[in-house]
């Protein structure tokens, strides 16, 4: 089961990209989670460019096809969605393939919620297929943790693999009594 | 009174554009509305780039700077506001220039409030003046006006015309005075 990441930061020392790089290292088989680094390729959404949208569009929009299910993990800047966020989700709002998508929206900020509501609200809109138990907050800002300190912290660990449960689990809702997918 | 109009829309056809192209056409000495095409030459914001910031950047910044006032107009994206207005708002968010700067909000889709909403609070967080007299609607959407129609429509330009005045009142409020600047 493949989980696409994507942070809505591009700072290199983003607390939302380094919890969604940990929860890429604390996915455990069947479940990869990977991280996407498209998103700062994009150019700026121009709706003249949807006949023929520009590669790194269609790069990202085959990856979001591809997943089973996405985890988004965005900073608040200025009590708004970022700009880099919006911008993905902007290229993504024709995209057939992001219907129904189950999303999970890792909040780093408990205290931002403006641009955590601004978001359920685009996401609803947008058809996603909001996953309520594997949204979860982890308080990181000012935290100072690292990727690798996230990693091994039991409390962030405990939170994140709870929301990786919820998230696969609606995906595969039969996924407890084993196999479900004919095989061959 | 030099005023800059900024678009939250890169399409060619964009009403939003239109519109204030439209307003810079019915401004009249002293005033001068100048429509702004740098929005979409911005990189997507990314904070470490803001110790030494691209040109476009610093162009935004400087057009911003020199400017008395902001008109601005942008479409409803998902019910989010656009990814282009956004991202440019993320890079003035930390340039002094933008603090207290007078700002009309134009509405040309009344129906659309979230991004309108979400535009005034990240406005607001970023100390703008929003001017509430001069953030007006114009009921835009199916209308099929053209820039050149909605300069010689009696209400359009009865809208634009007022919003024009609230906005150059509060940059001025003695110009119904006469000249308050000193000469020389």
């Amino acid at each position: 089961m493949k989980i696409l990441a994507l942070s809505g930061s591009l700072r290199g020392a983003s607390l939302n990209a380094a919890l969604l790089r940990a929860t890429a290292r604390l996915a455990s088989p069947p479940l990869v989670v990977v991280f996407s680094t498209s998103l700062g390729n994009l150019p700026l959404f121009n709706p003249d460019l949807e006949l023929s949208p520009p590669a790194s569009v269609l790069e990202l929009r085959k990856a979001v096809g591809l997943a089973e299910a996405l985890v988004i993990a965005s900073p608040e800047y200025a009590h708004g969605i970022s700009g880099v966020m919006k911008n993905a989700l902007d290229w993504l709002v024709s995209y057939e393939g992001f219907v129904n998508k189950p999303v999970a929206l890792f909040n780093a900020s408990p205290r931002a919620h403006h641009a955590h509501d601004a978001l359920l609200e685009v996401l609803r809109t947008m058809s996603a297929n909001i996953v309520e138990e594997a949204c979860v907050t982890v308080p990181l800002l000012g935290s100072g943790l690292t990727e690798e300190a996230m990693a091994r912290d039991p409390a962030v660990t405990a939170t994140i693999r709870r929301a990786l449960h919820a998230l696969s689990a609606a995906v595969d809702p039969g996924a407890s009594r084993g196999p479900s997918f004919p095989v061959g």
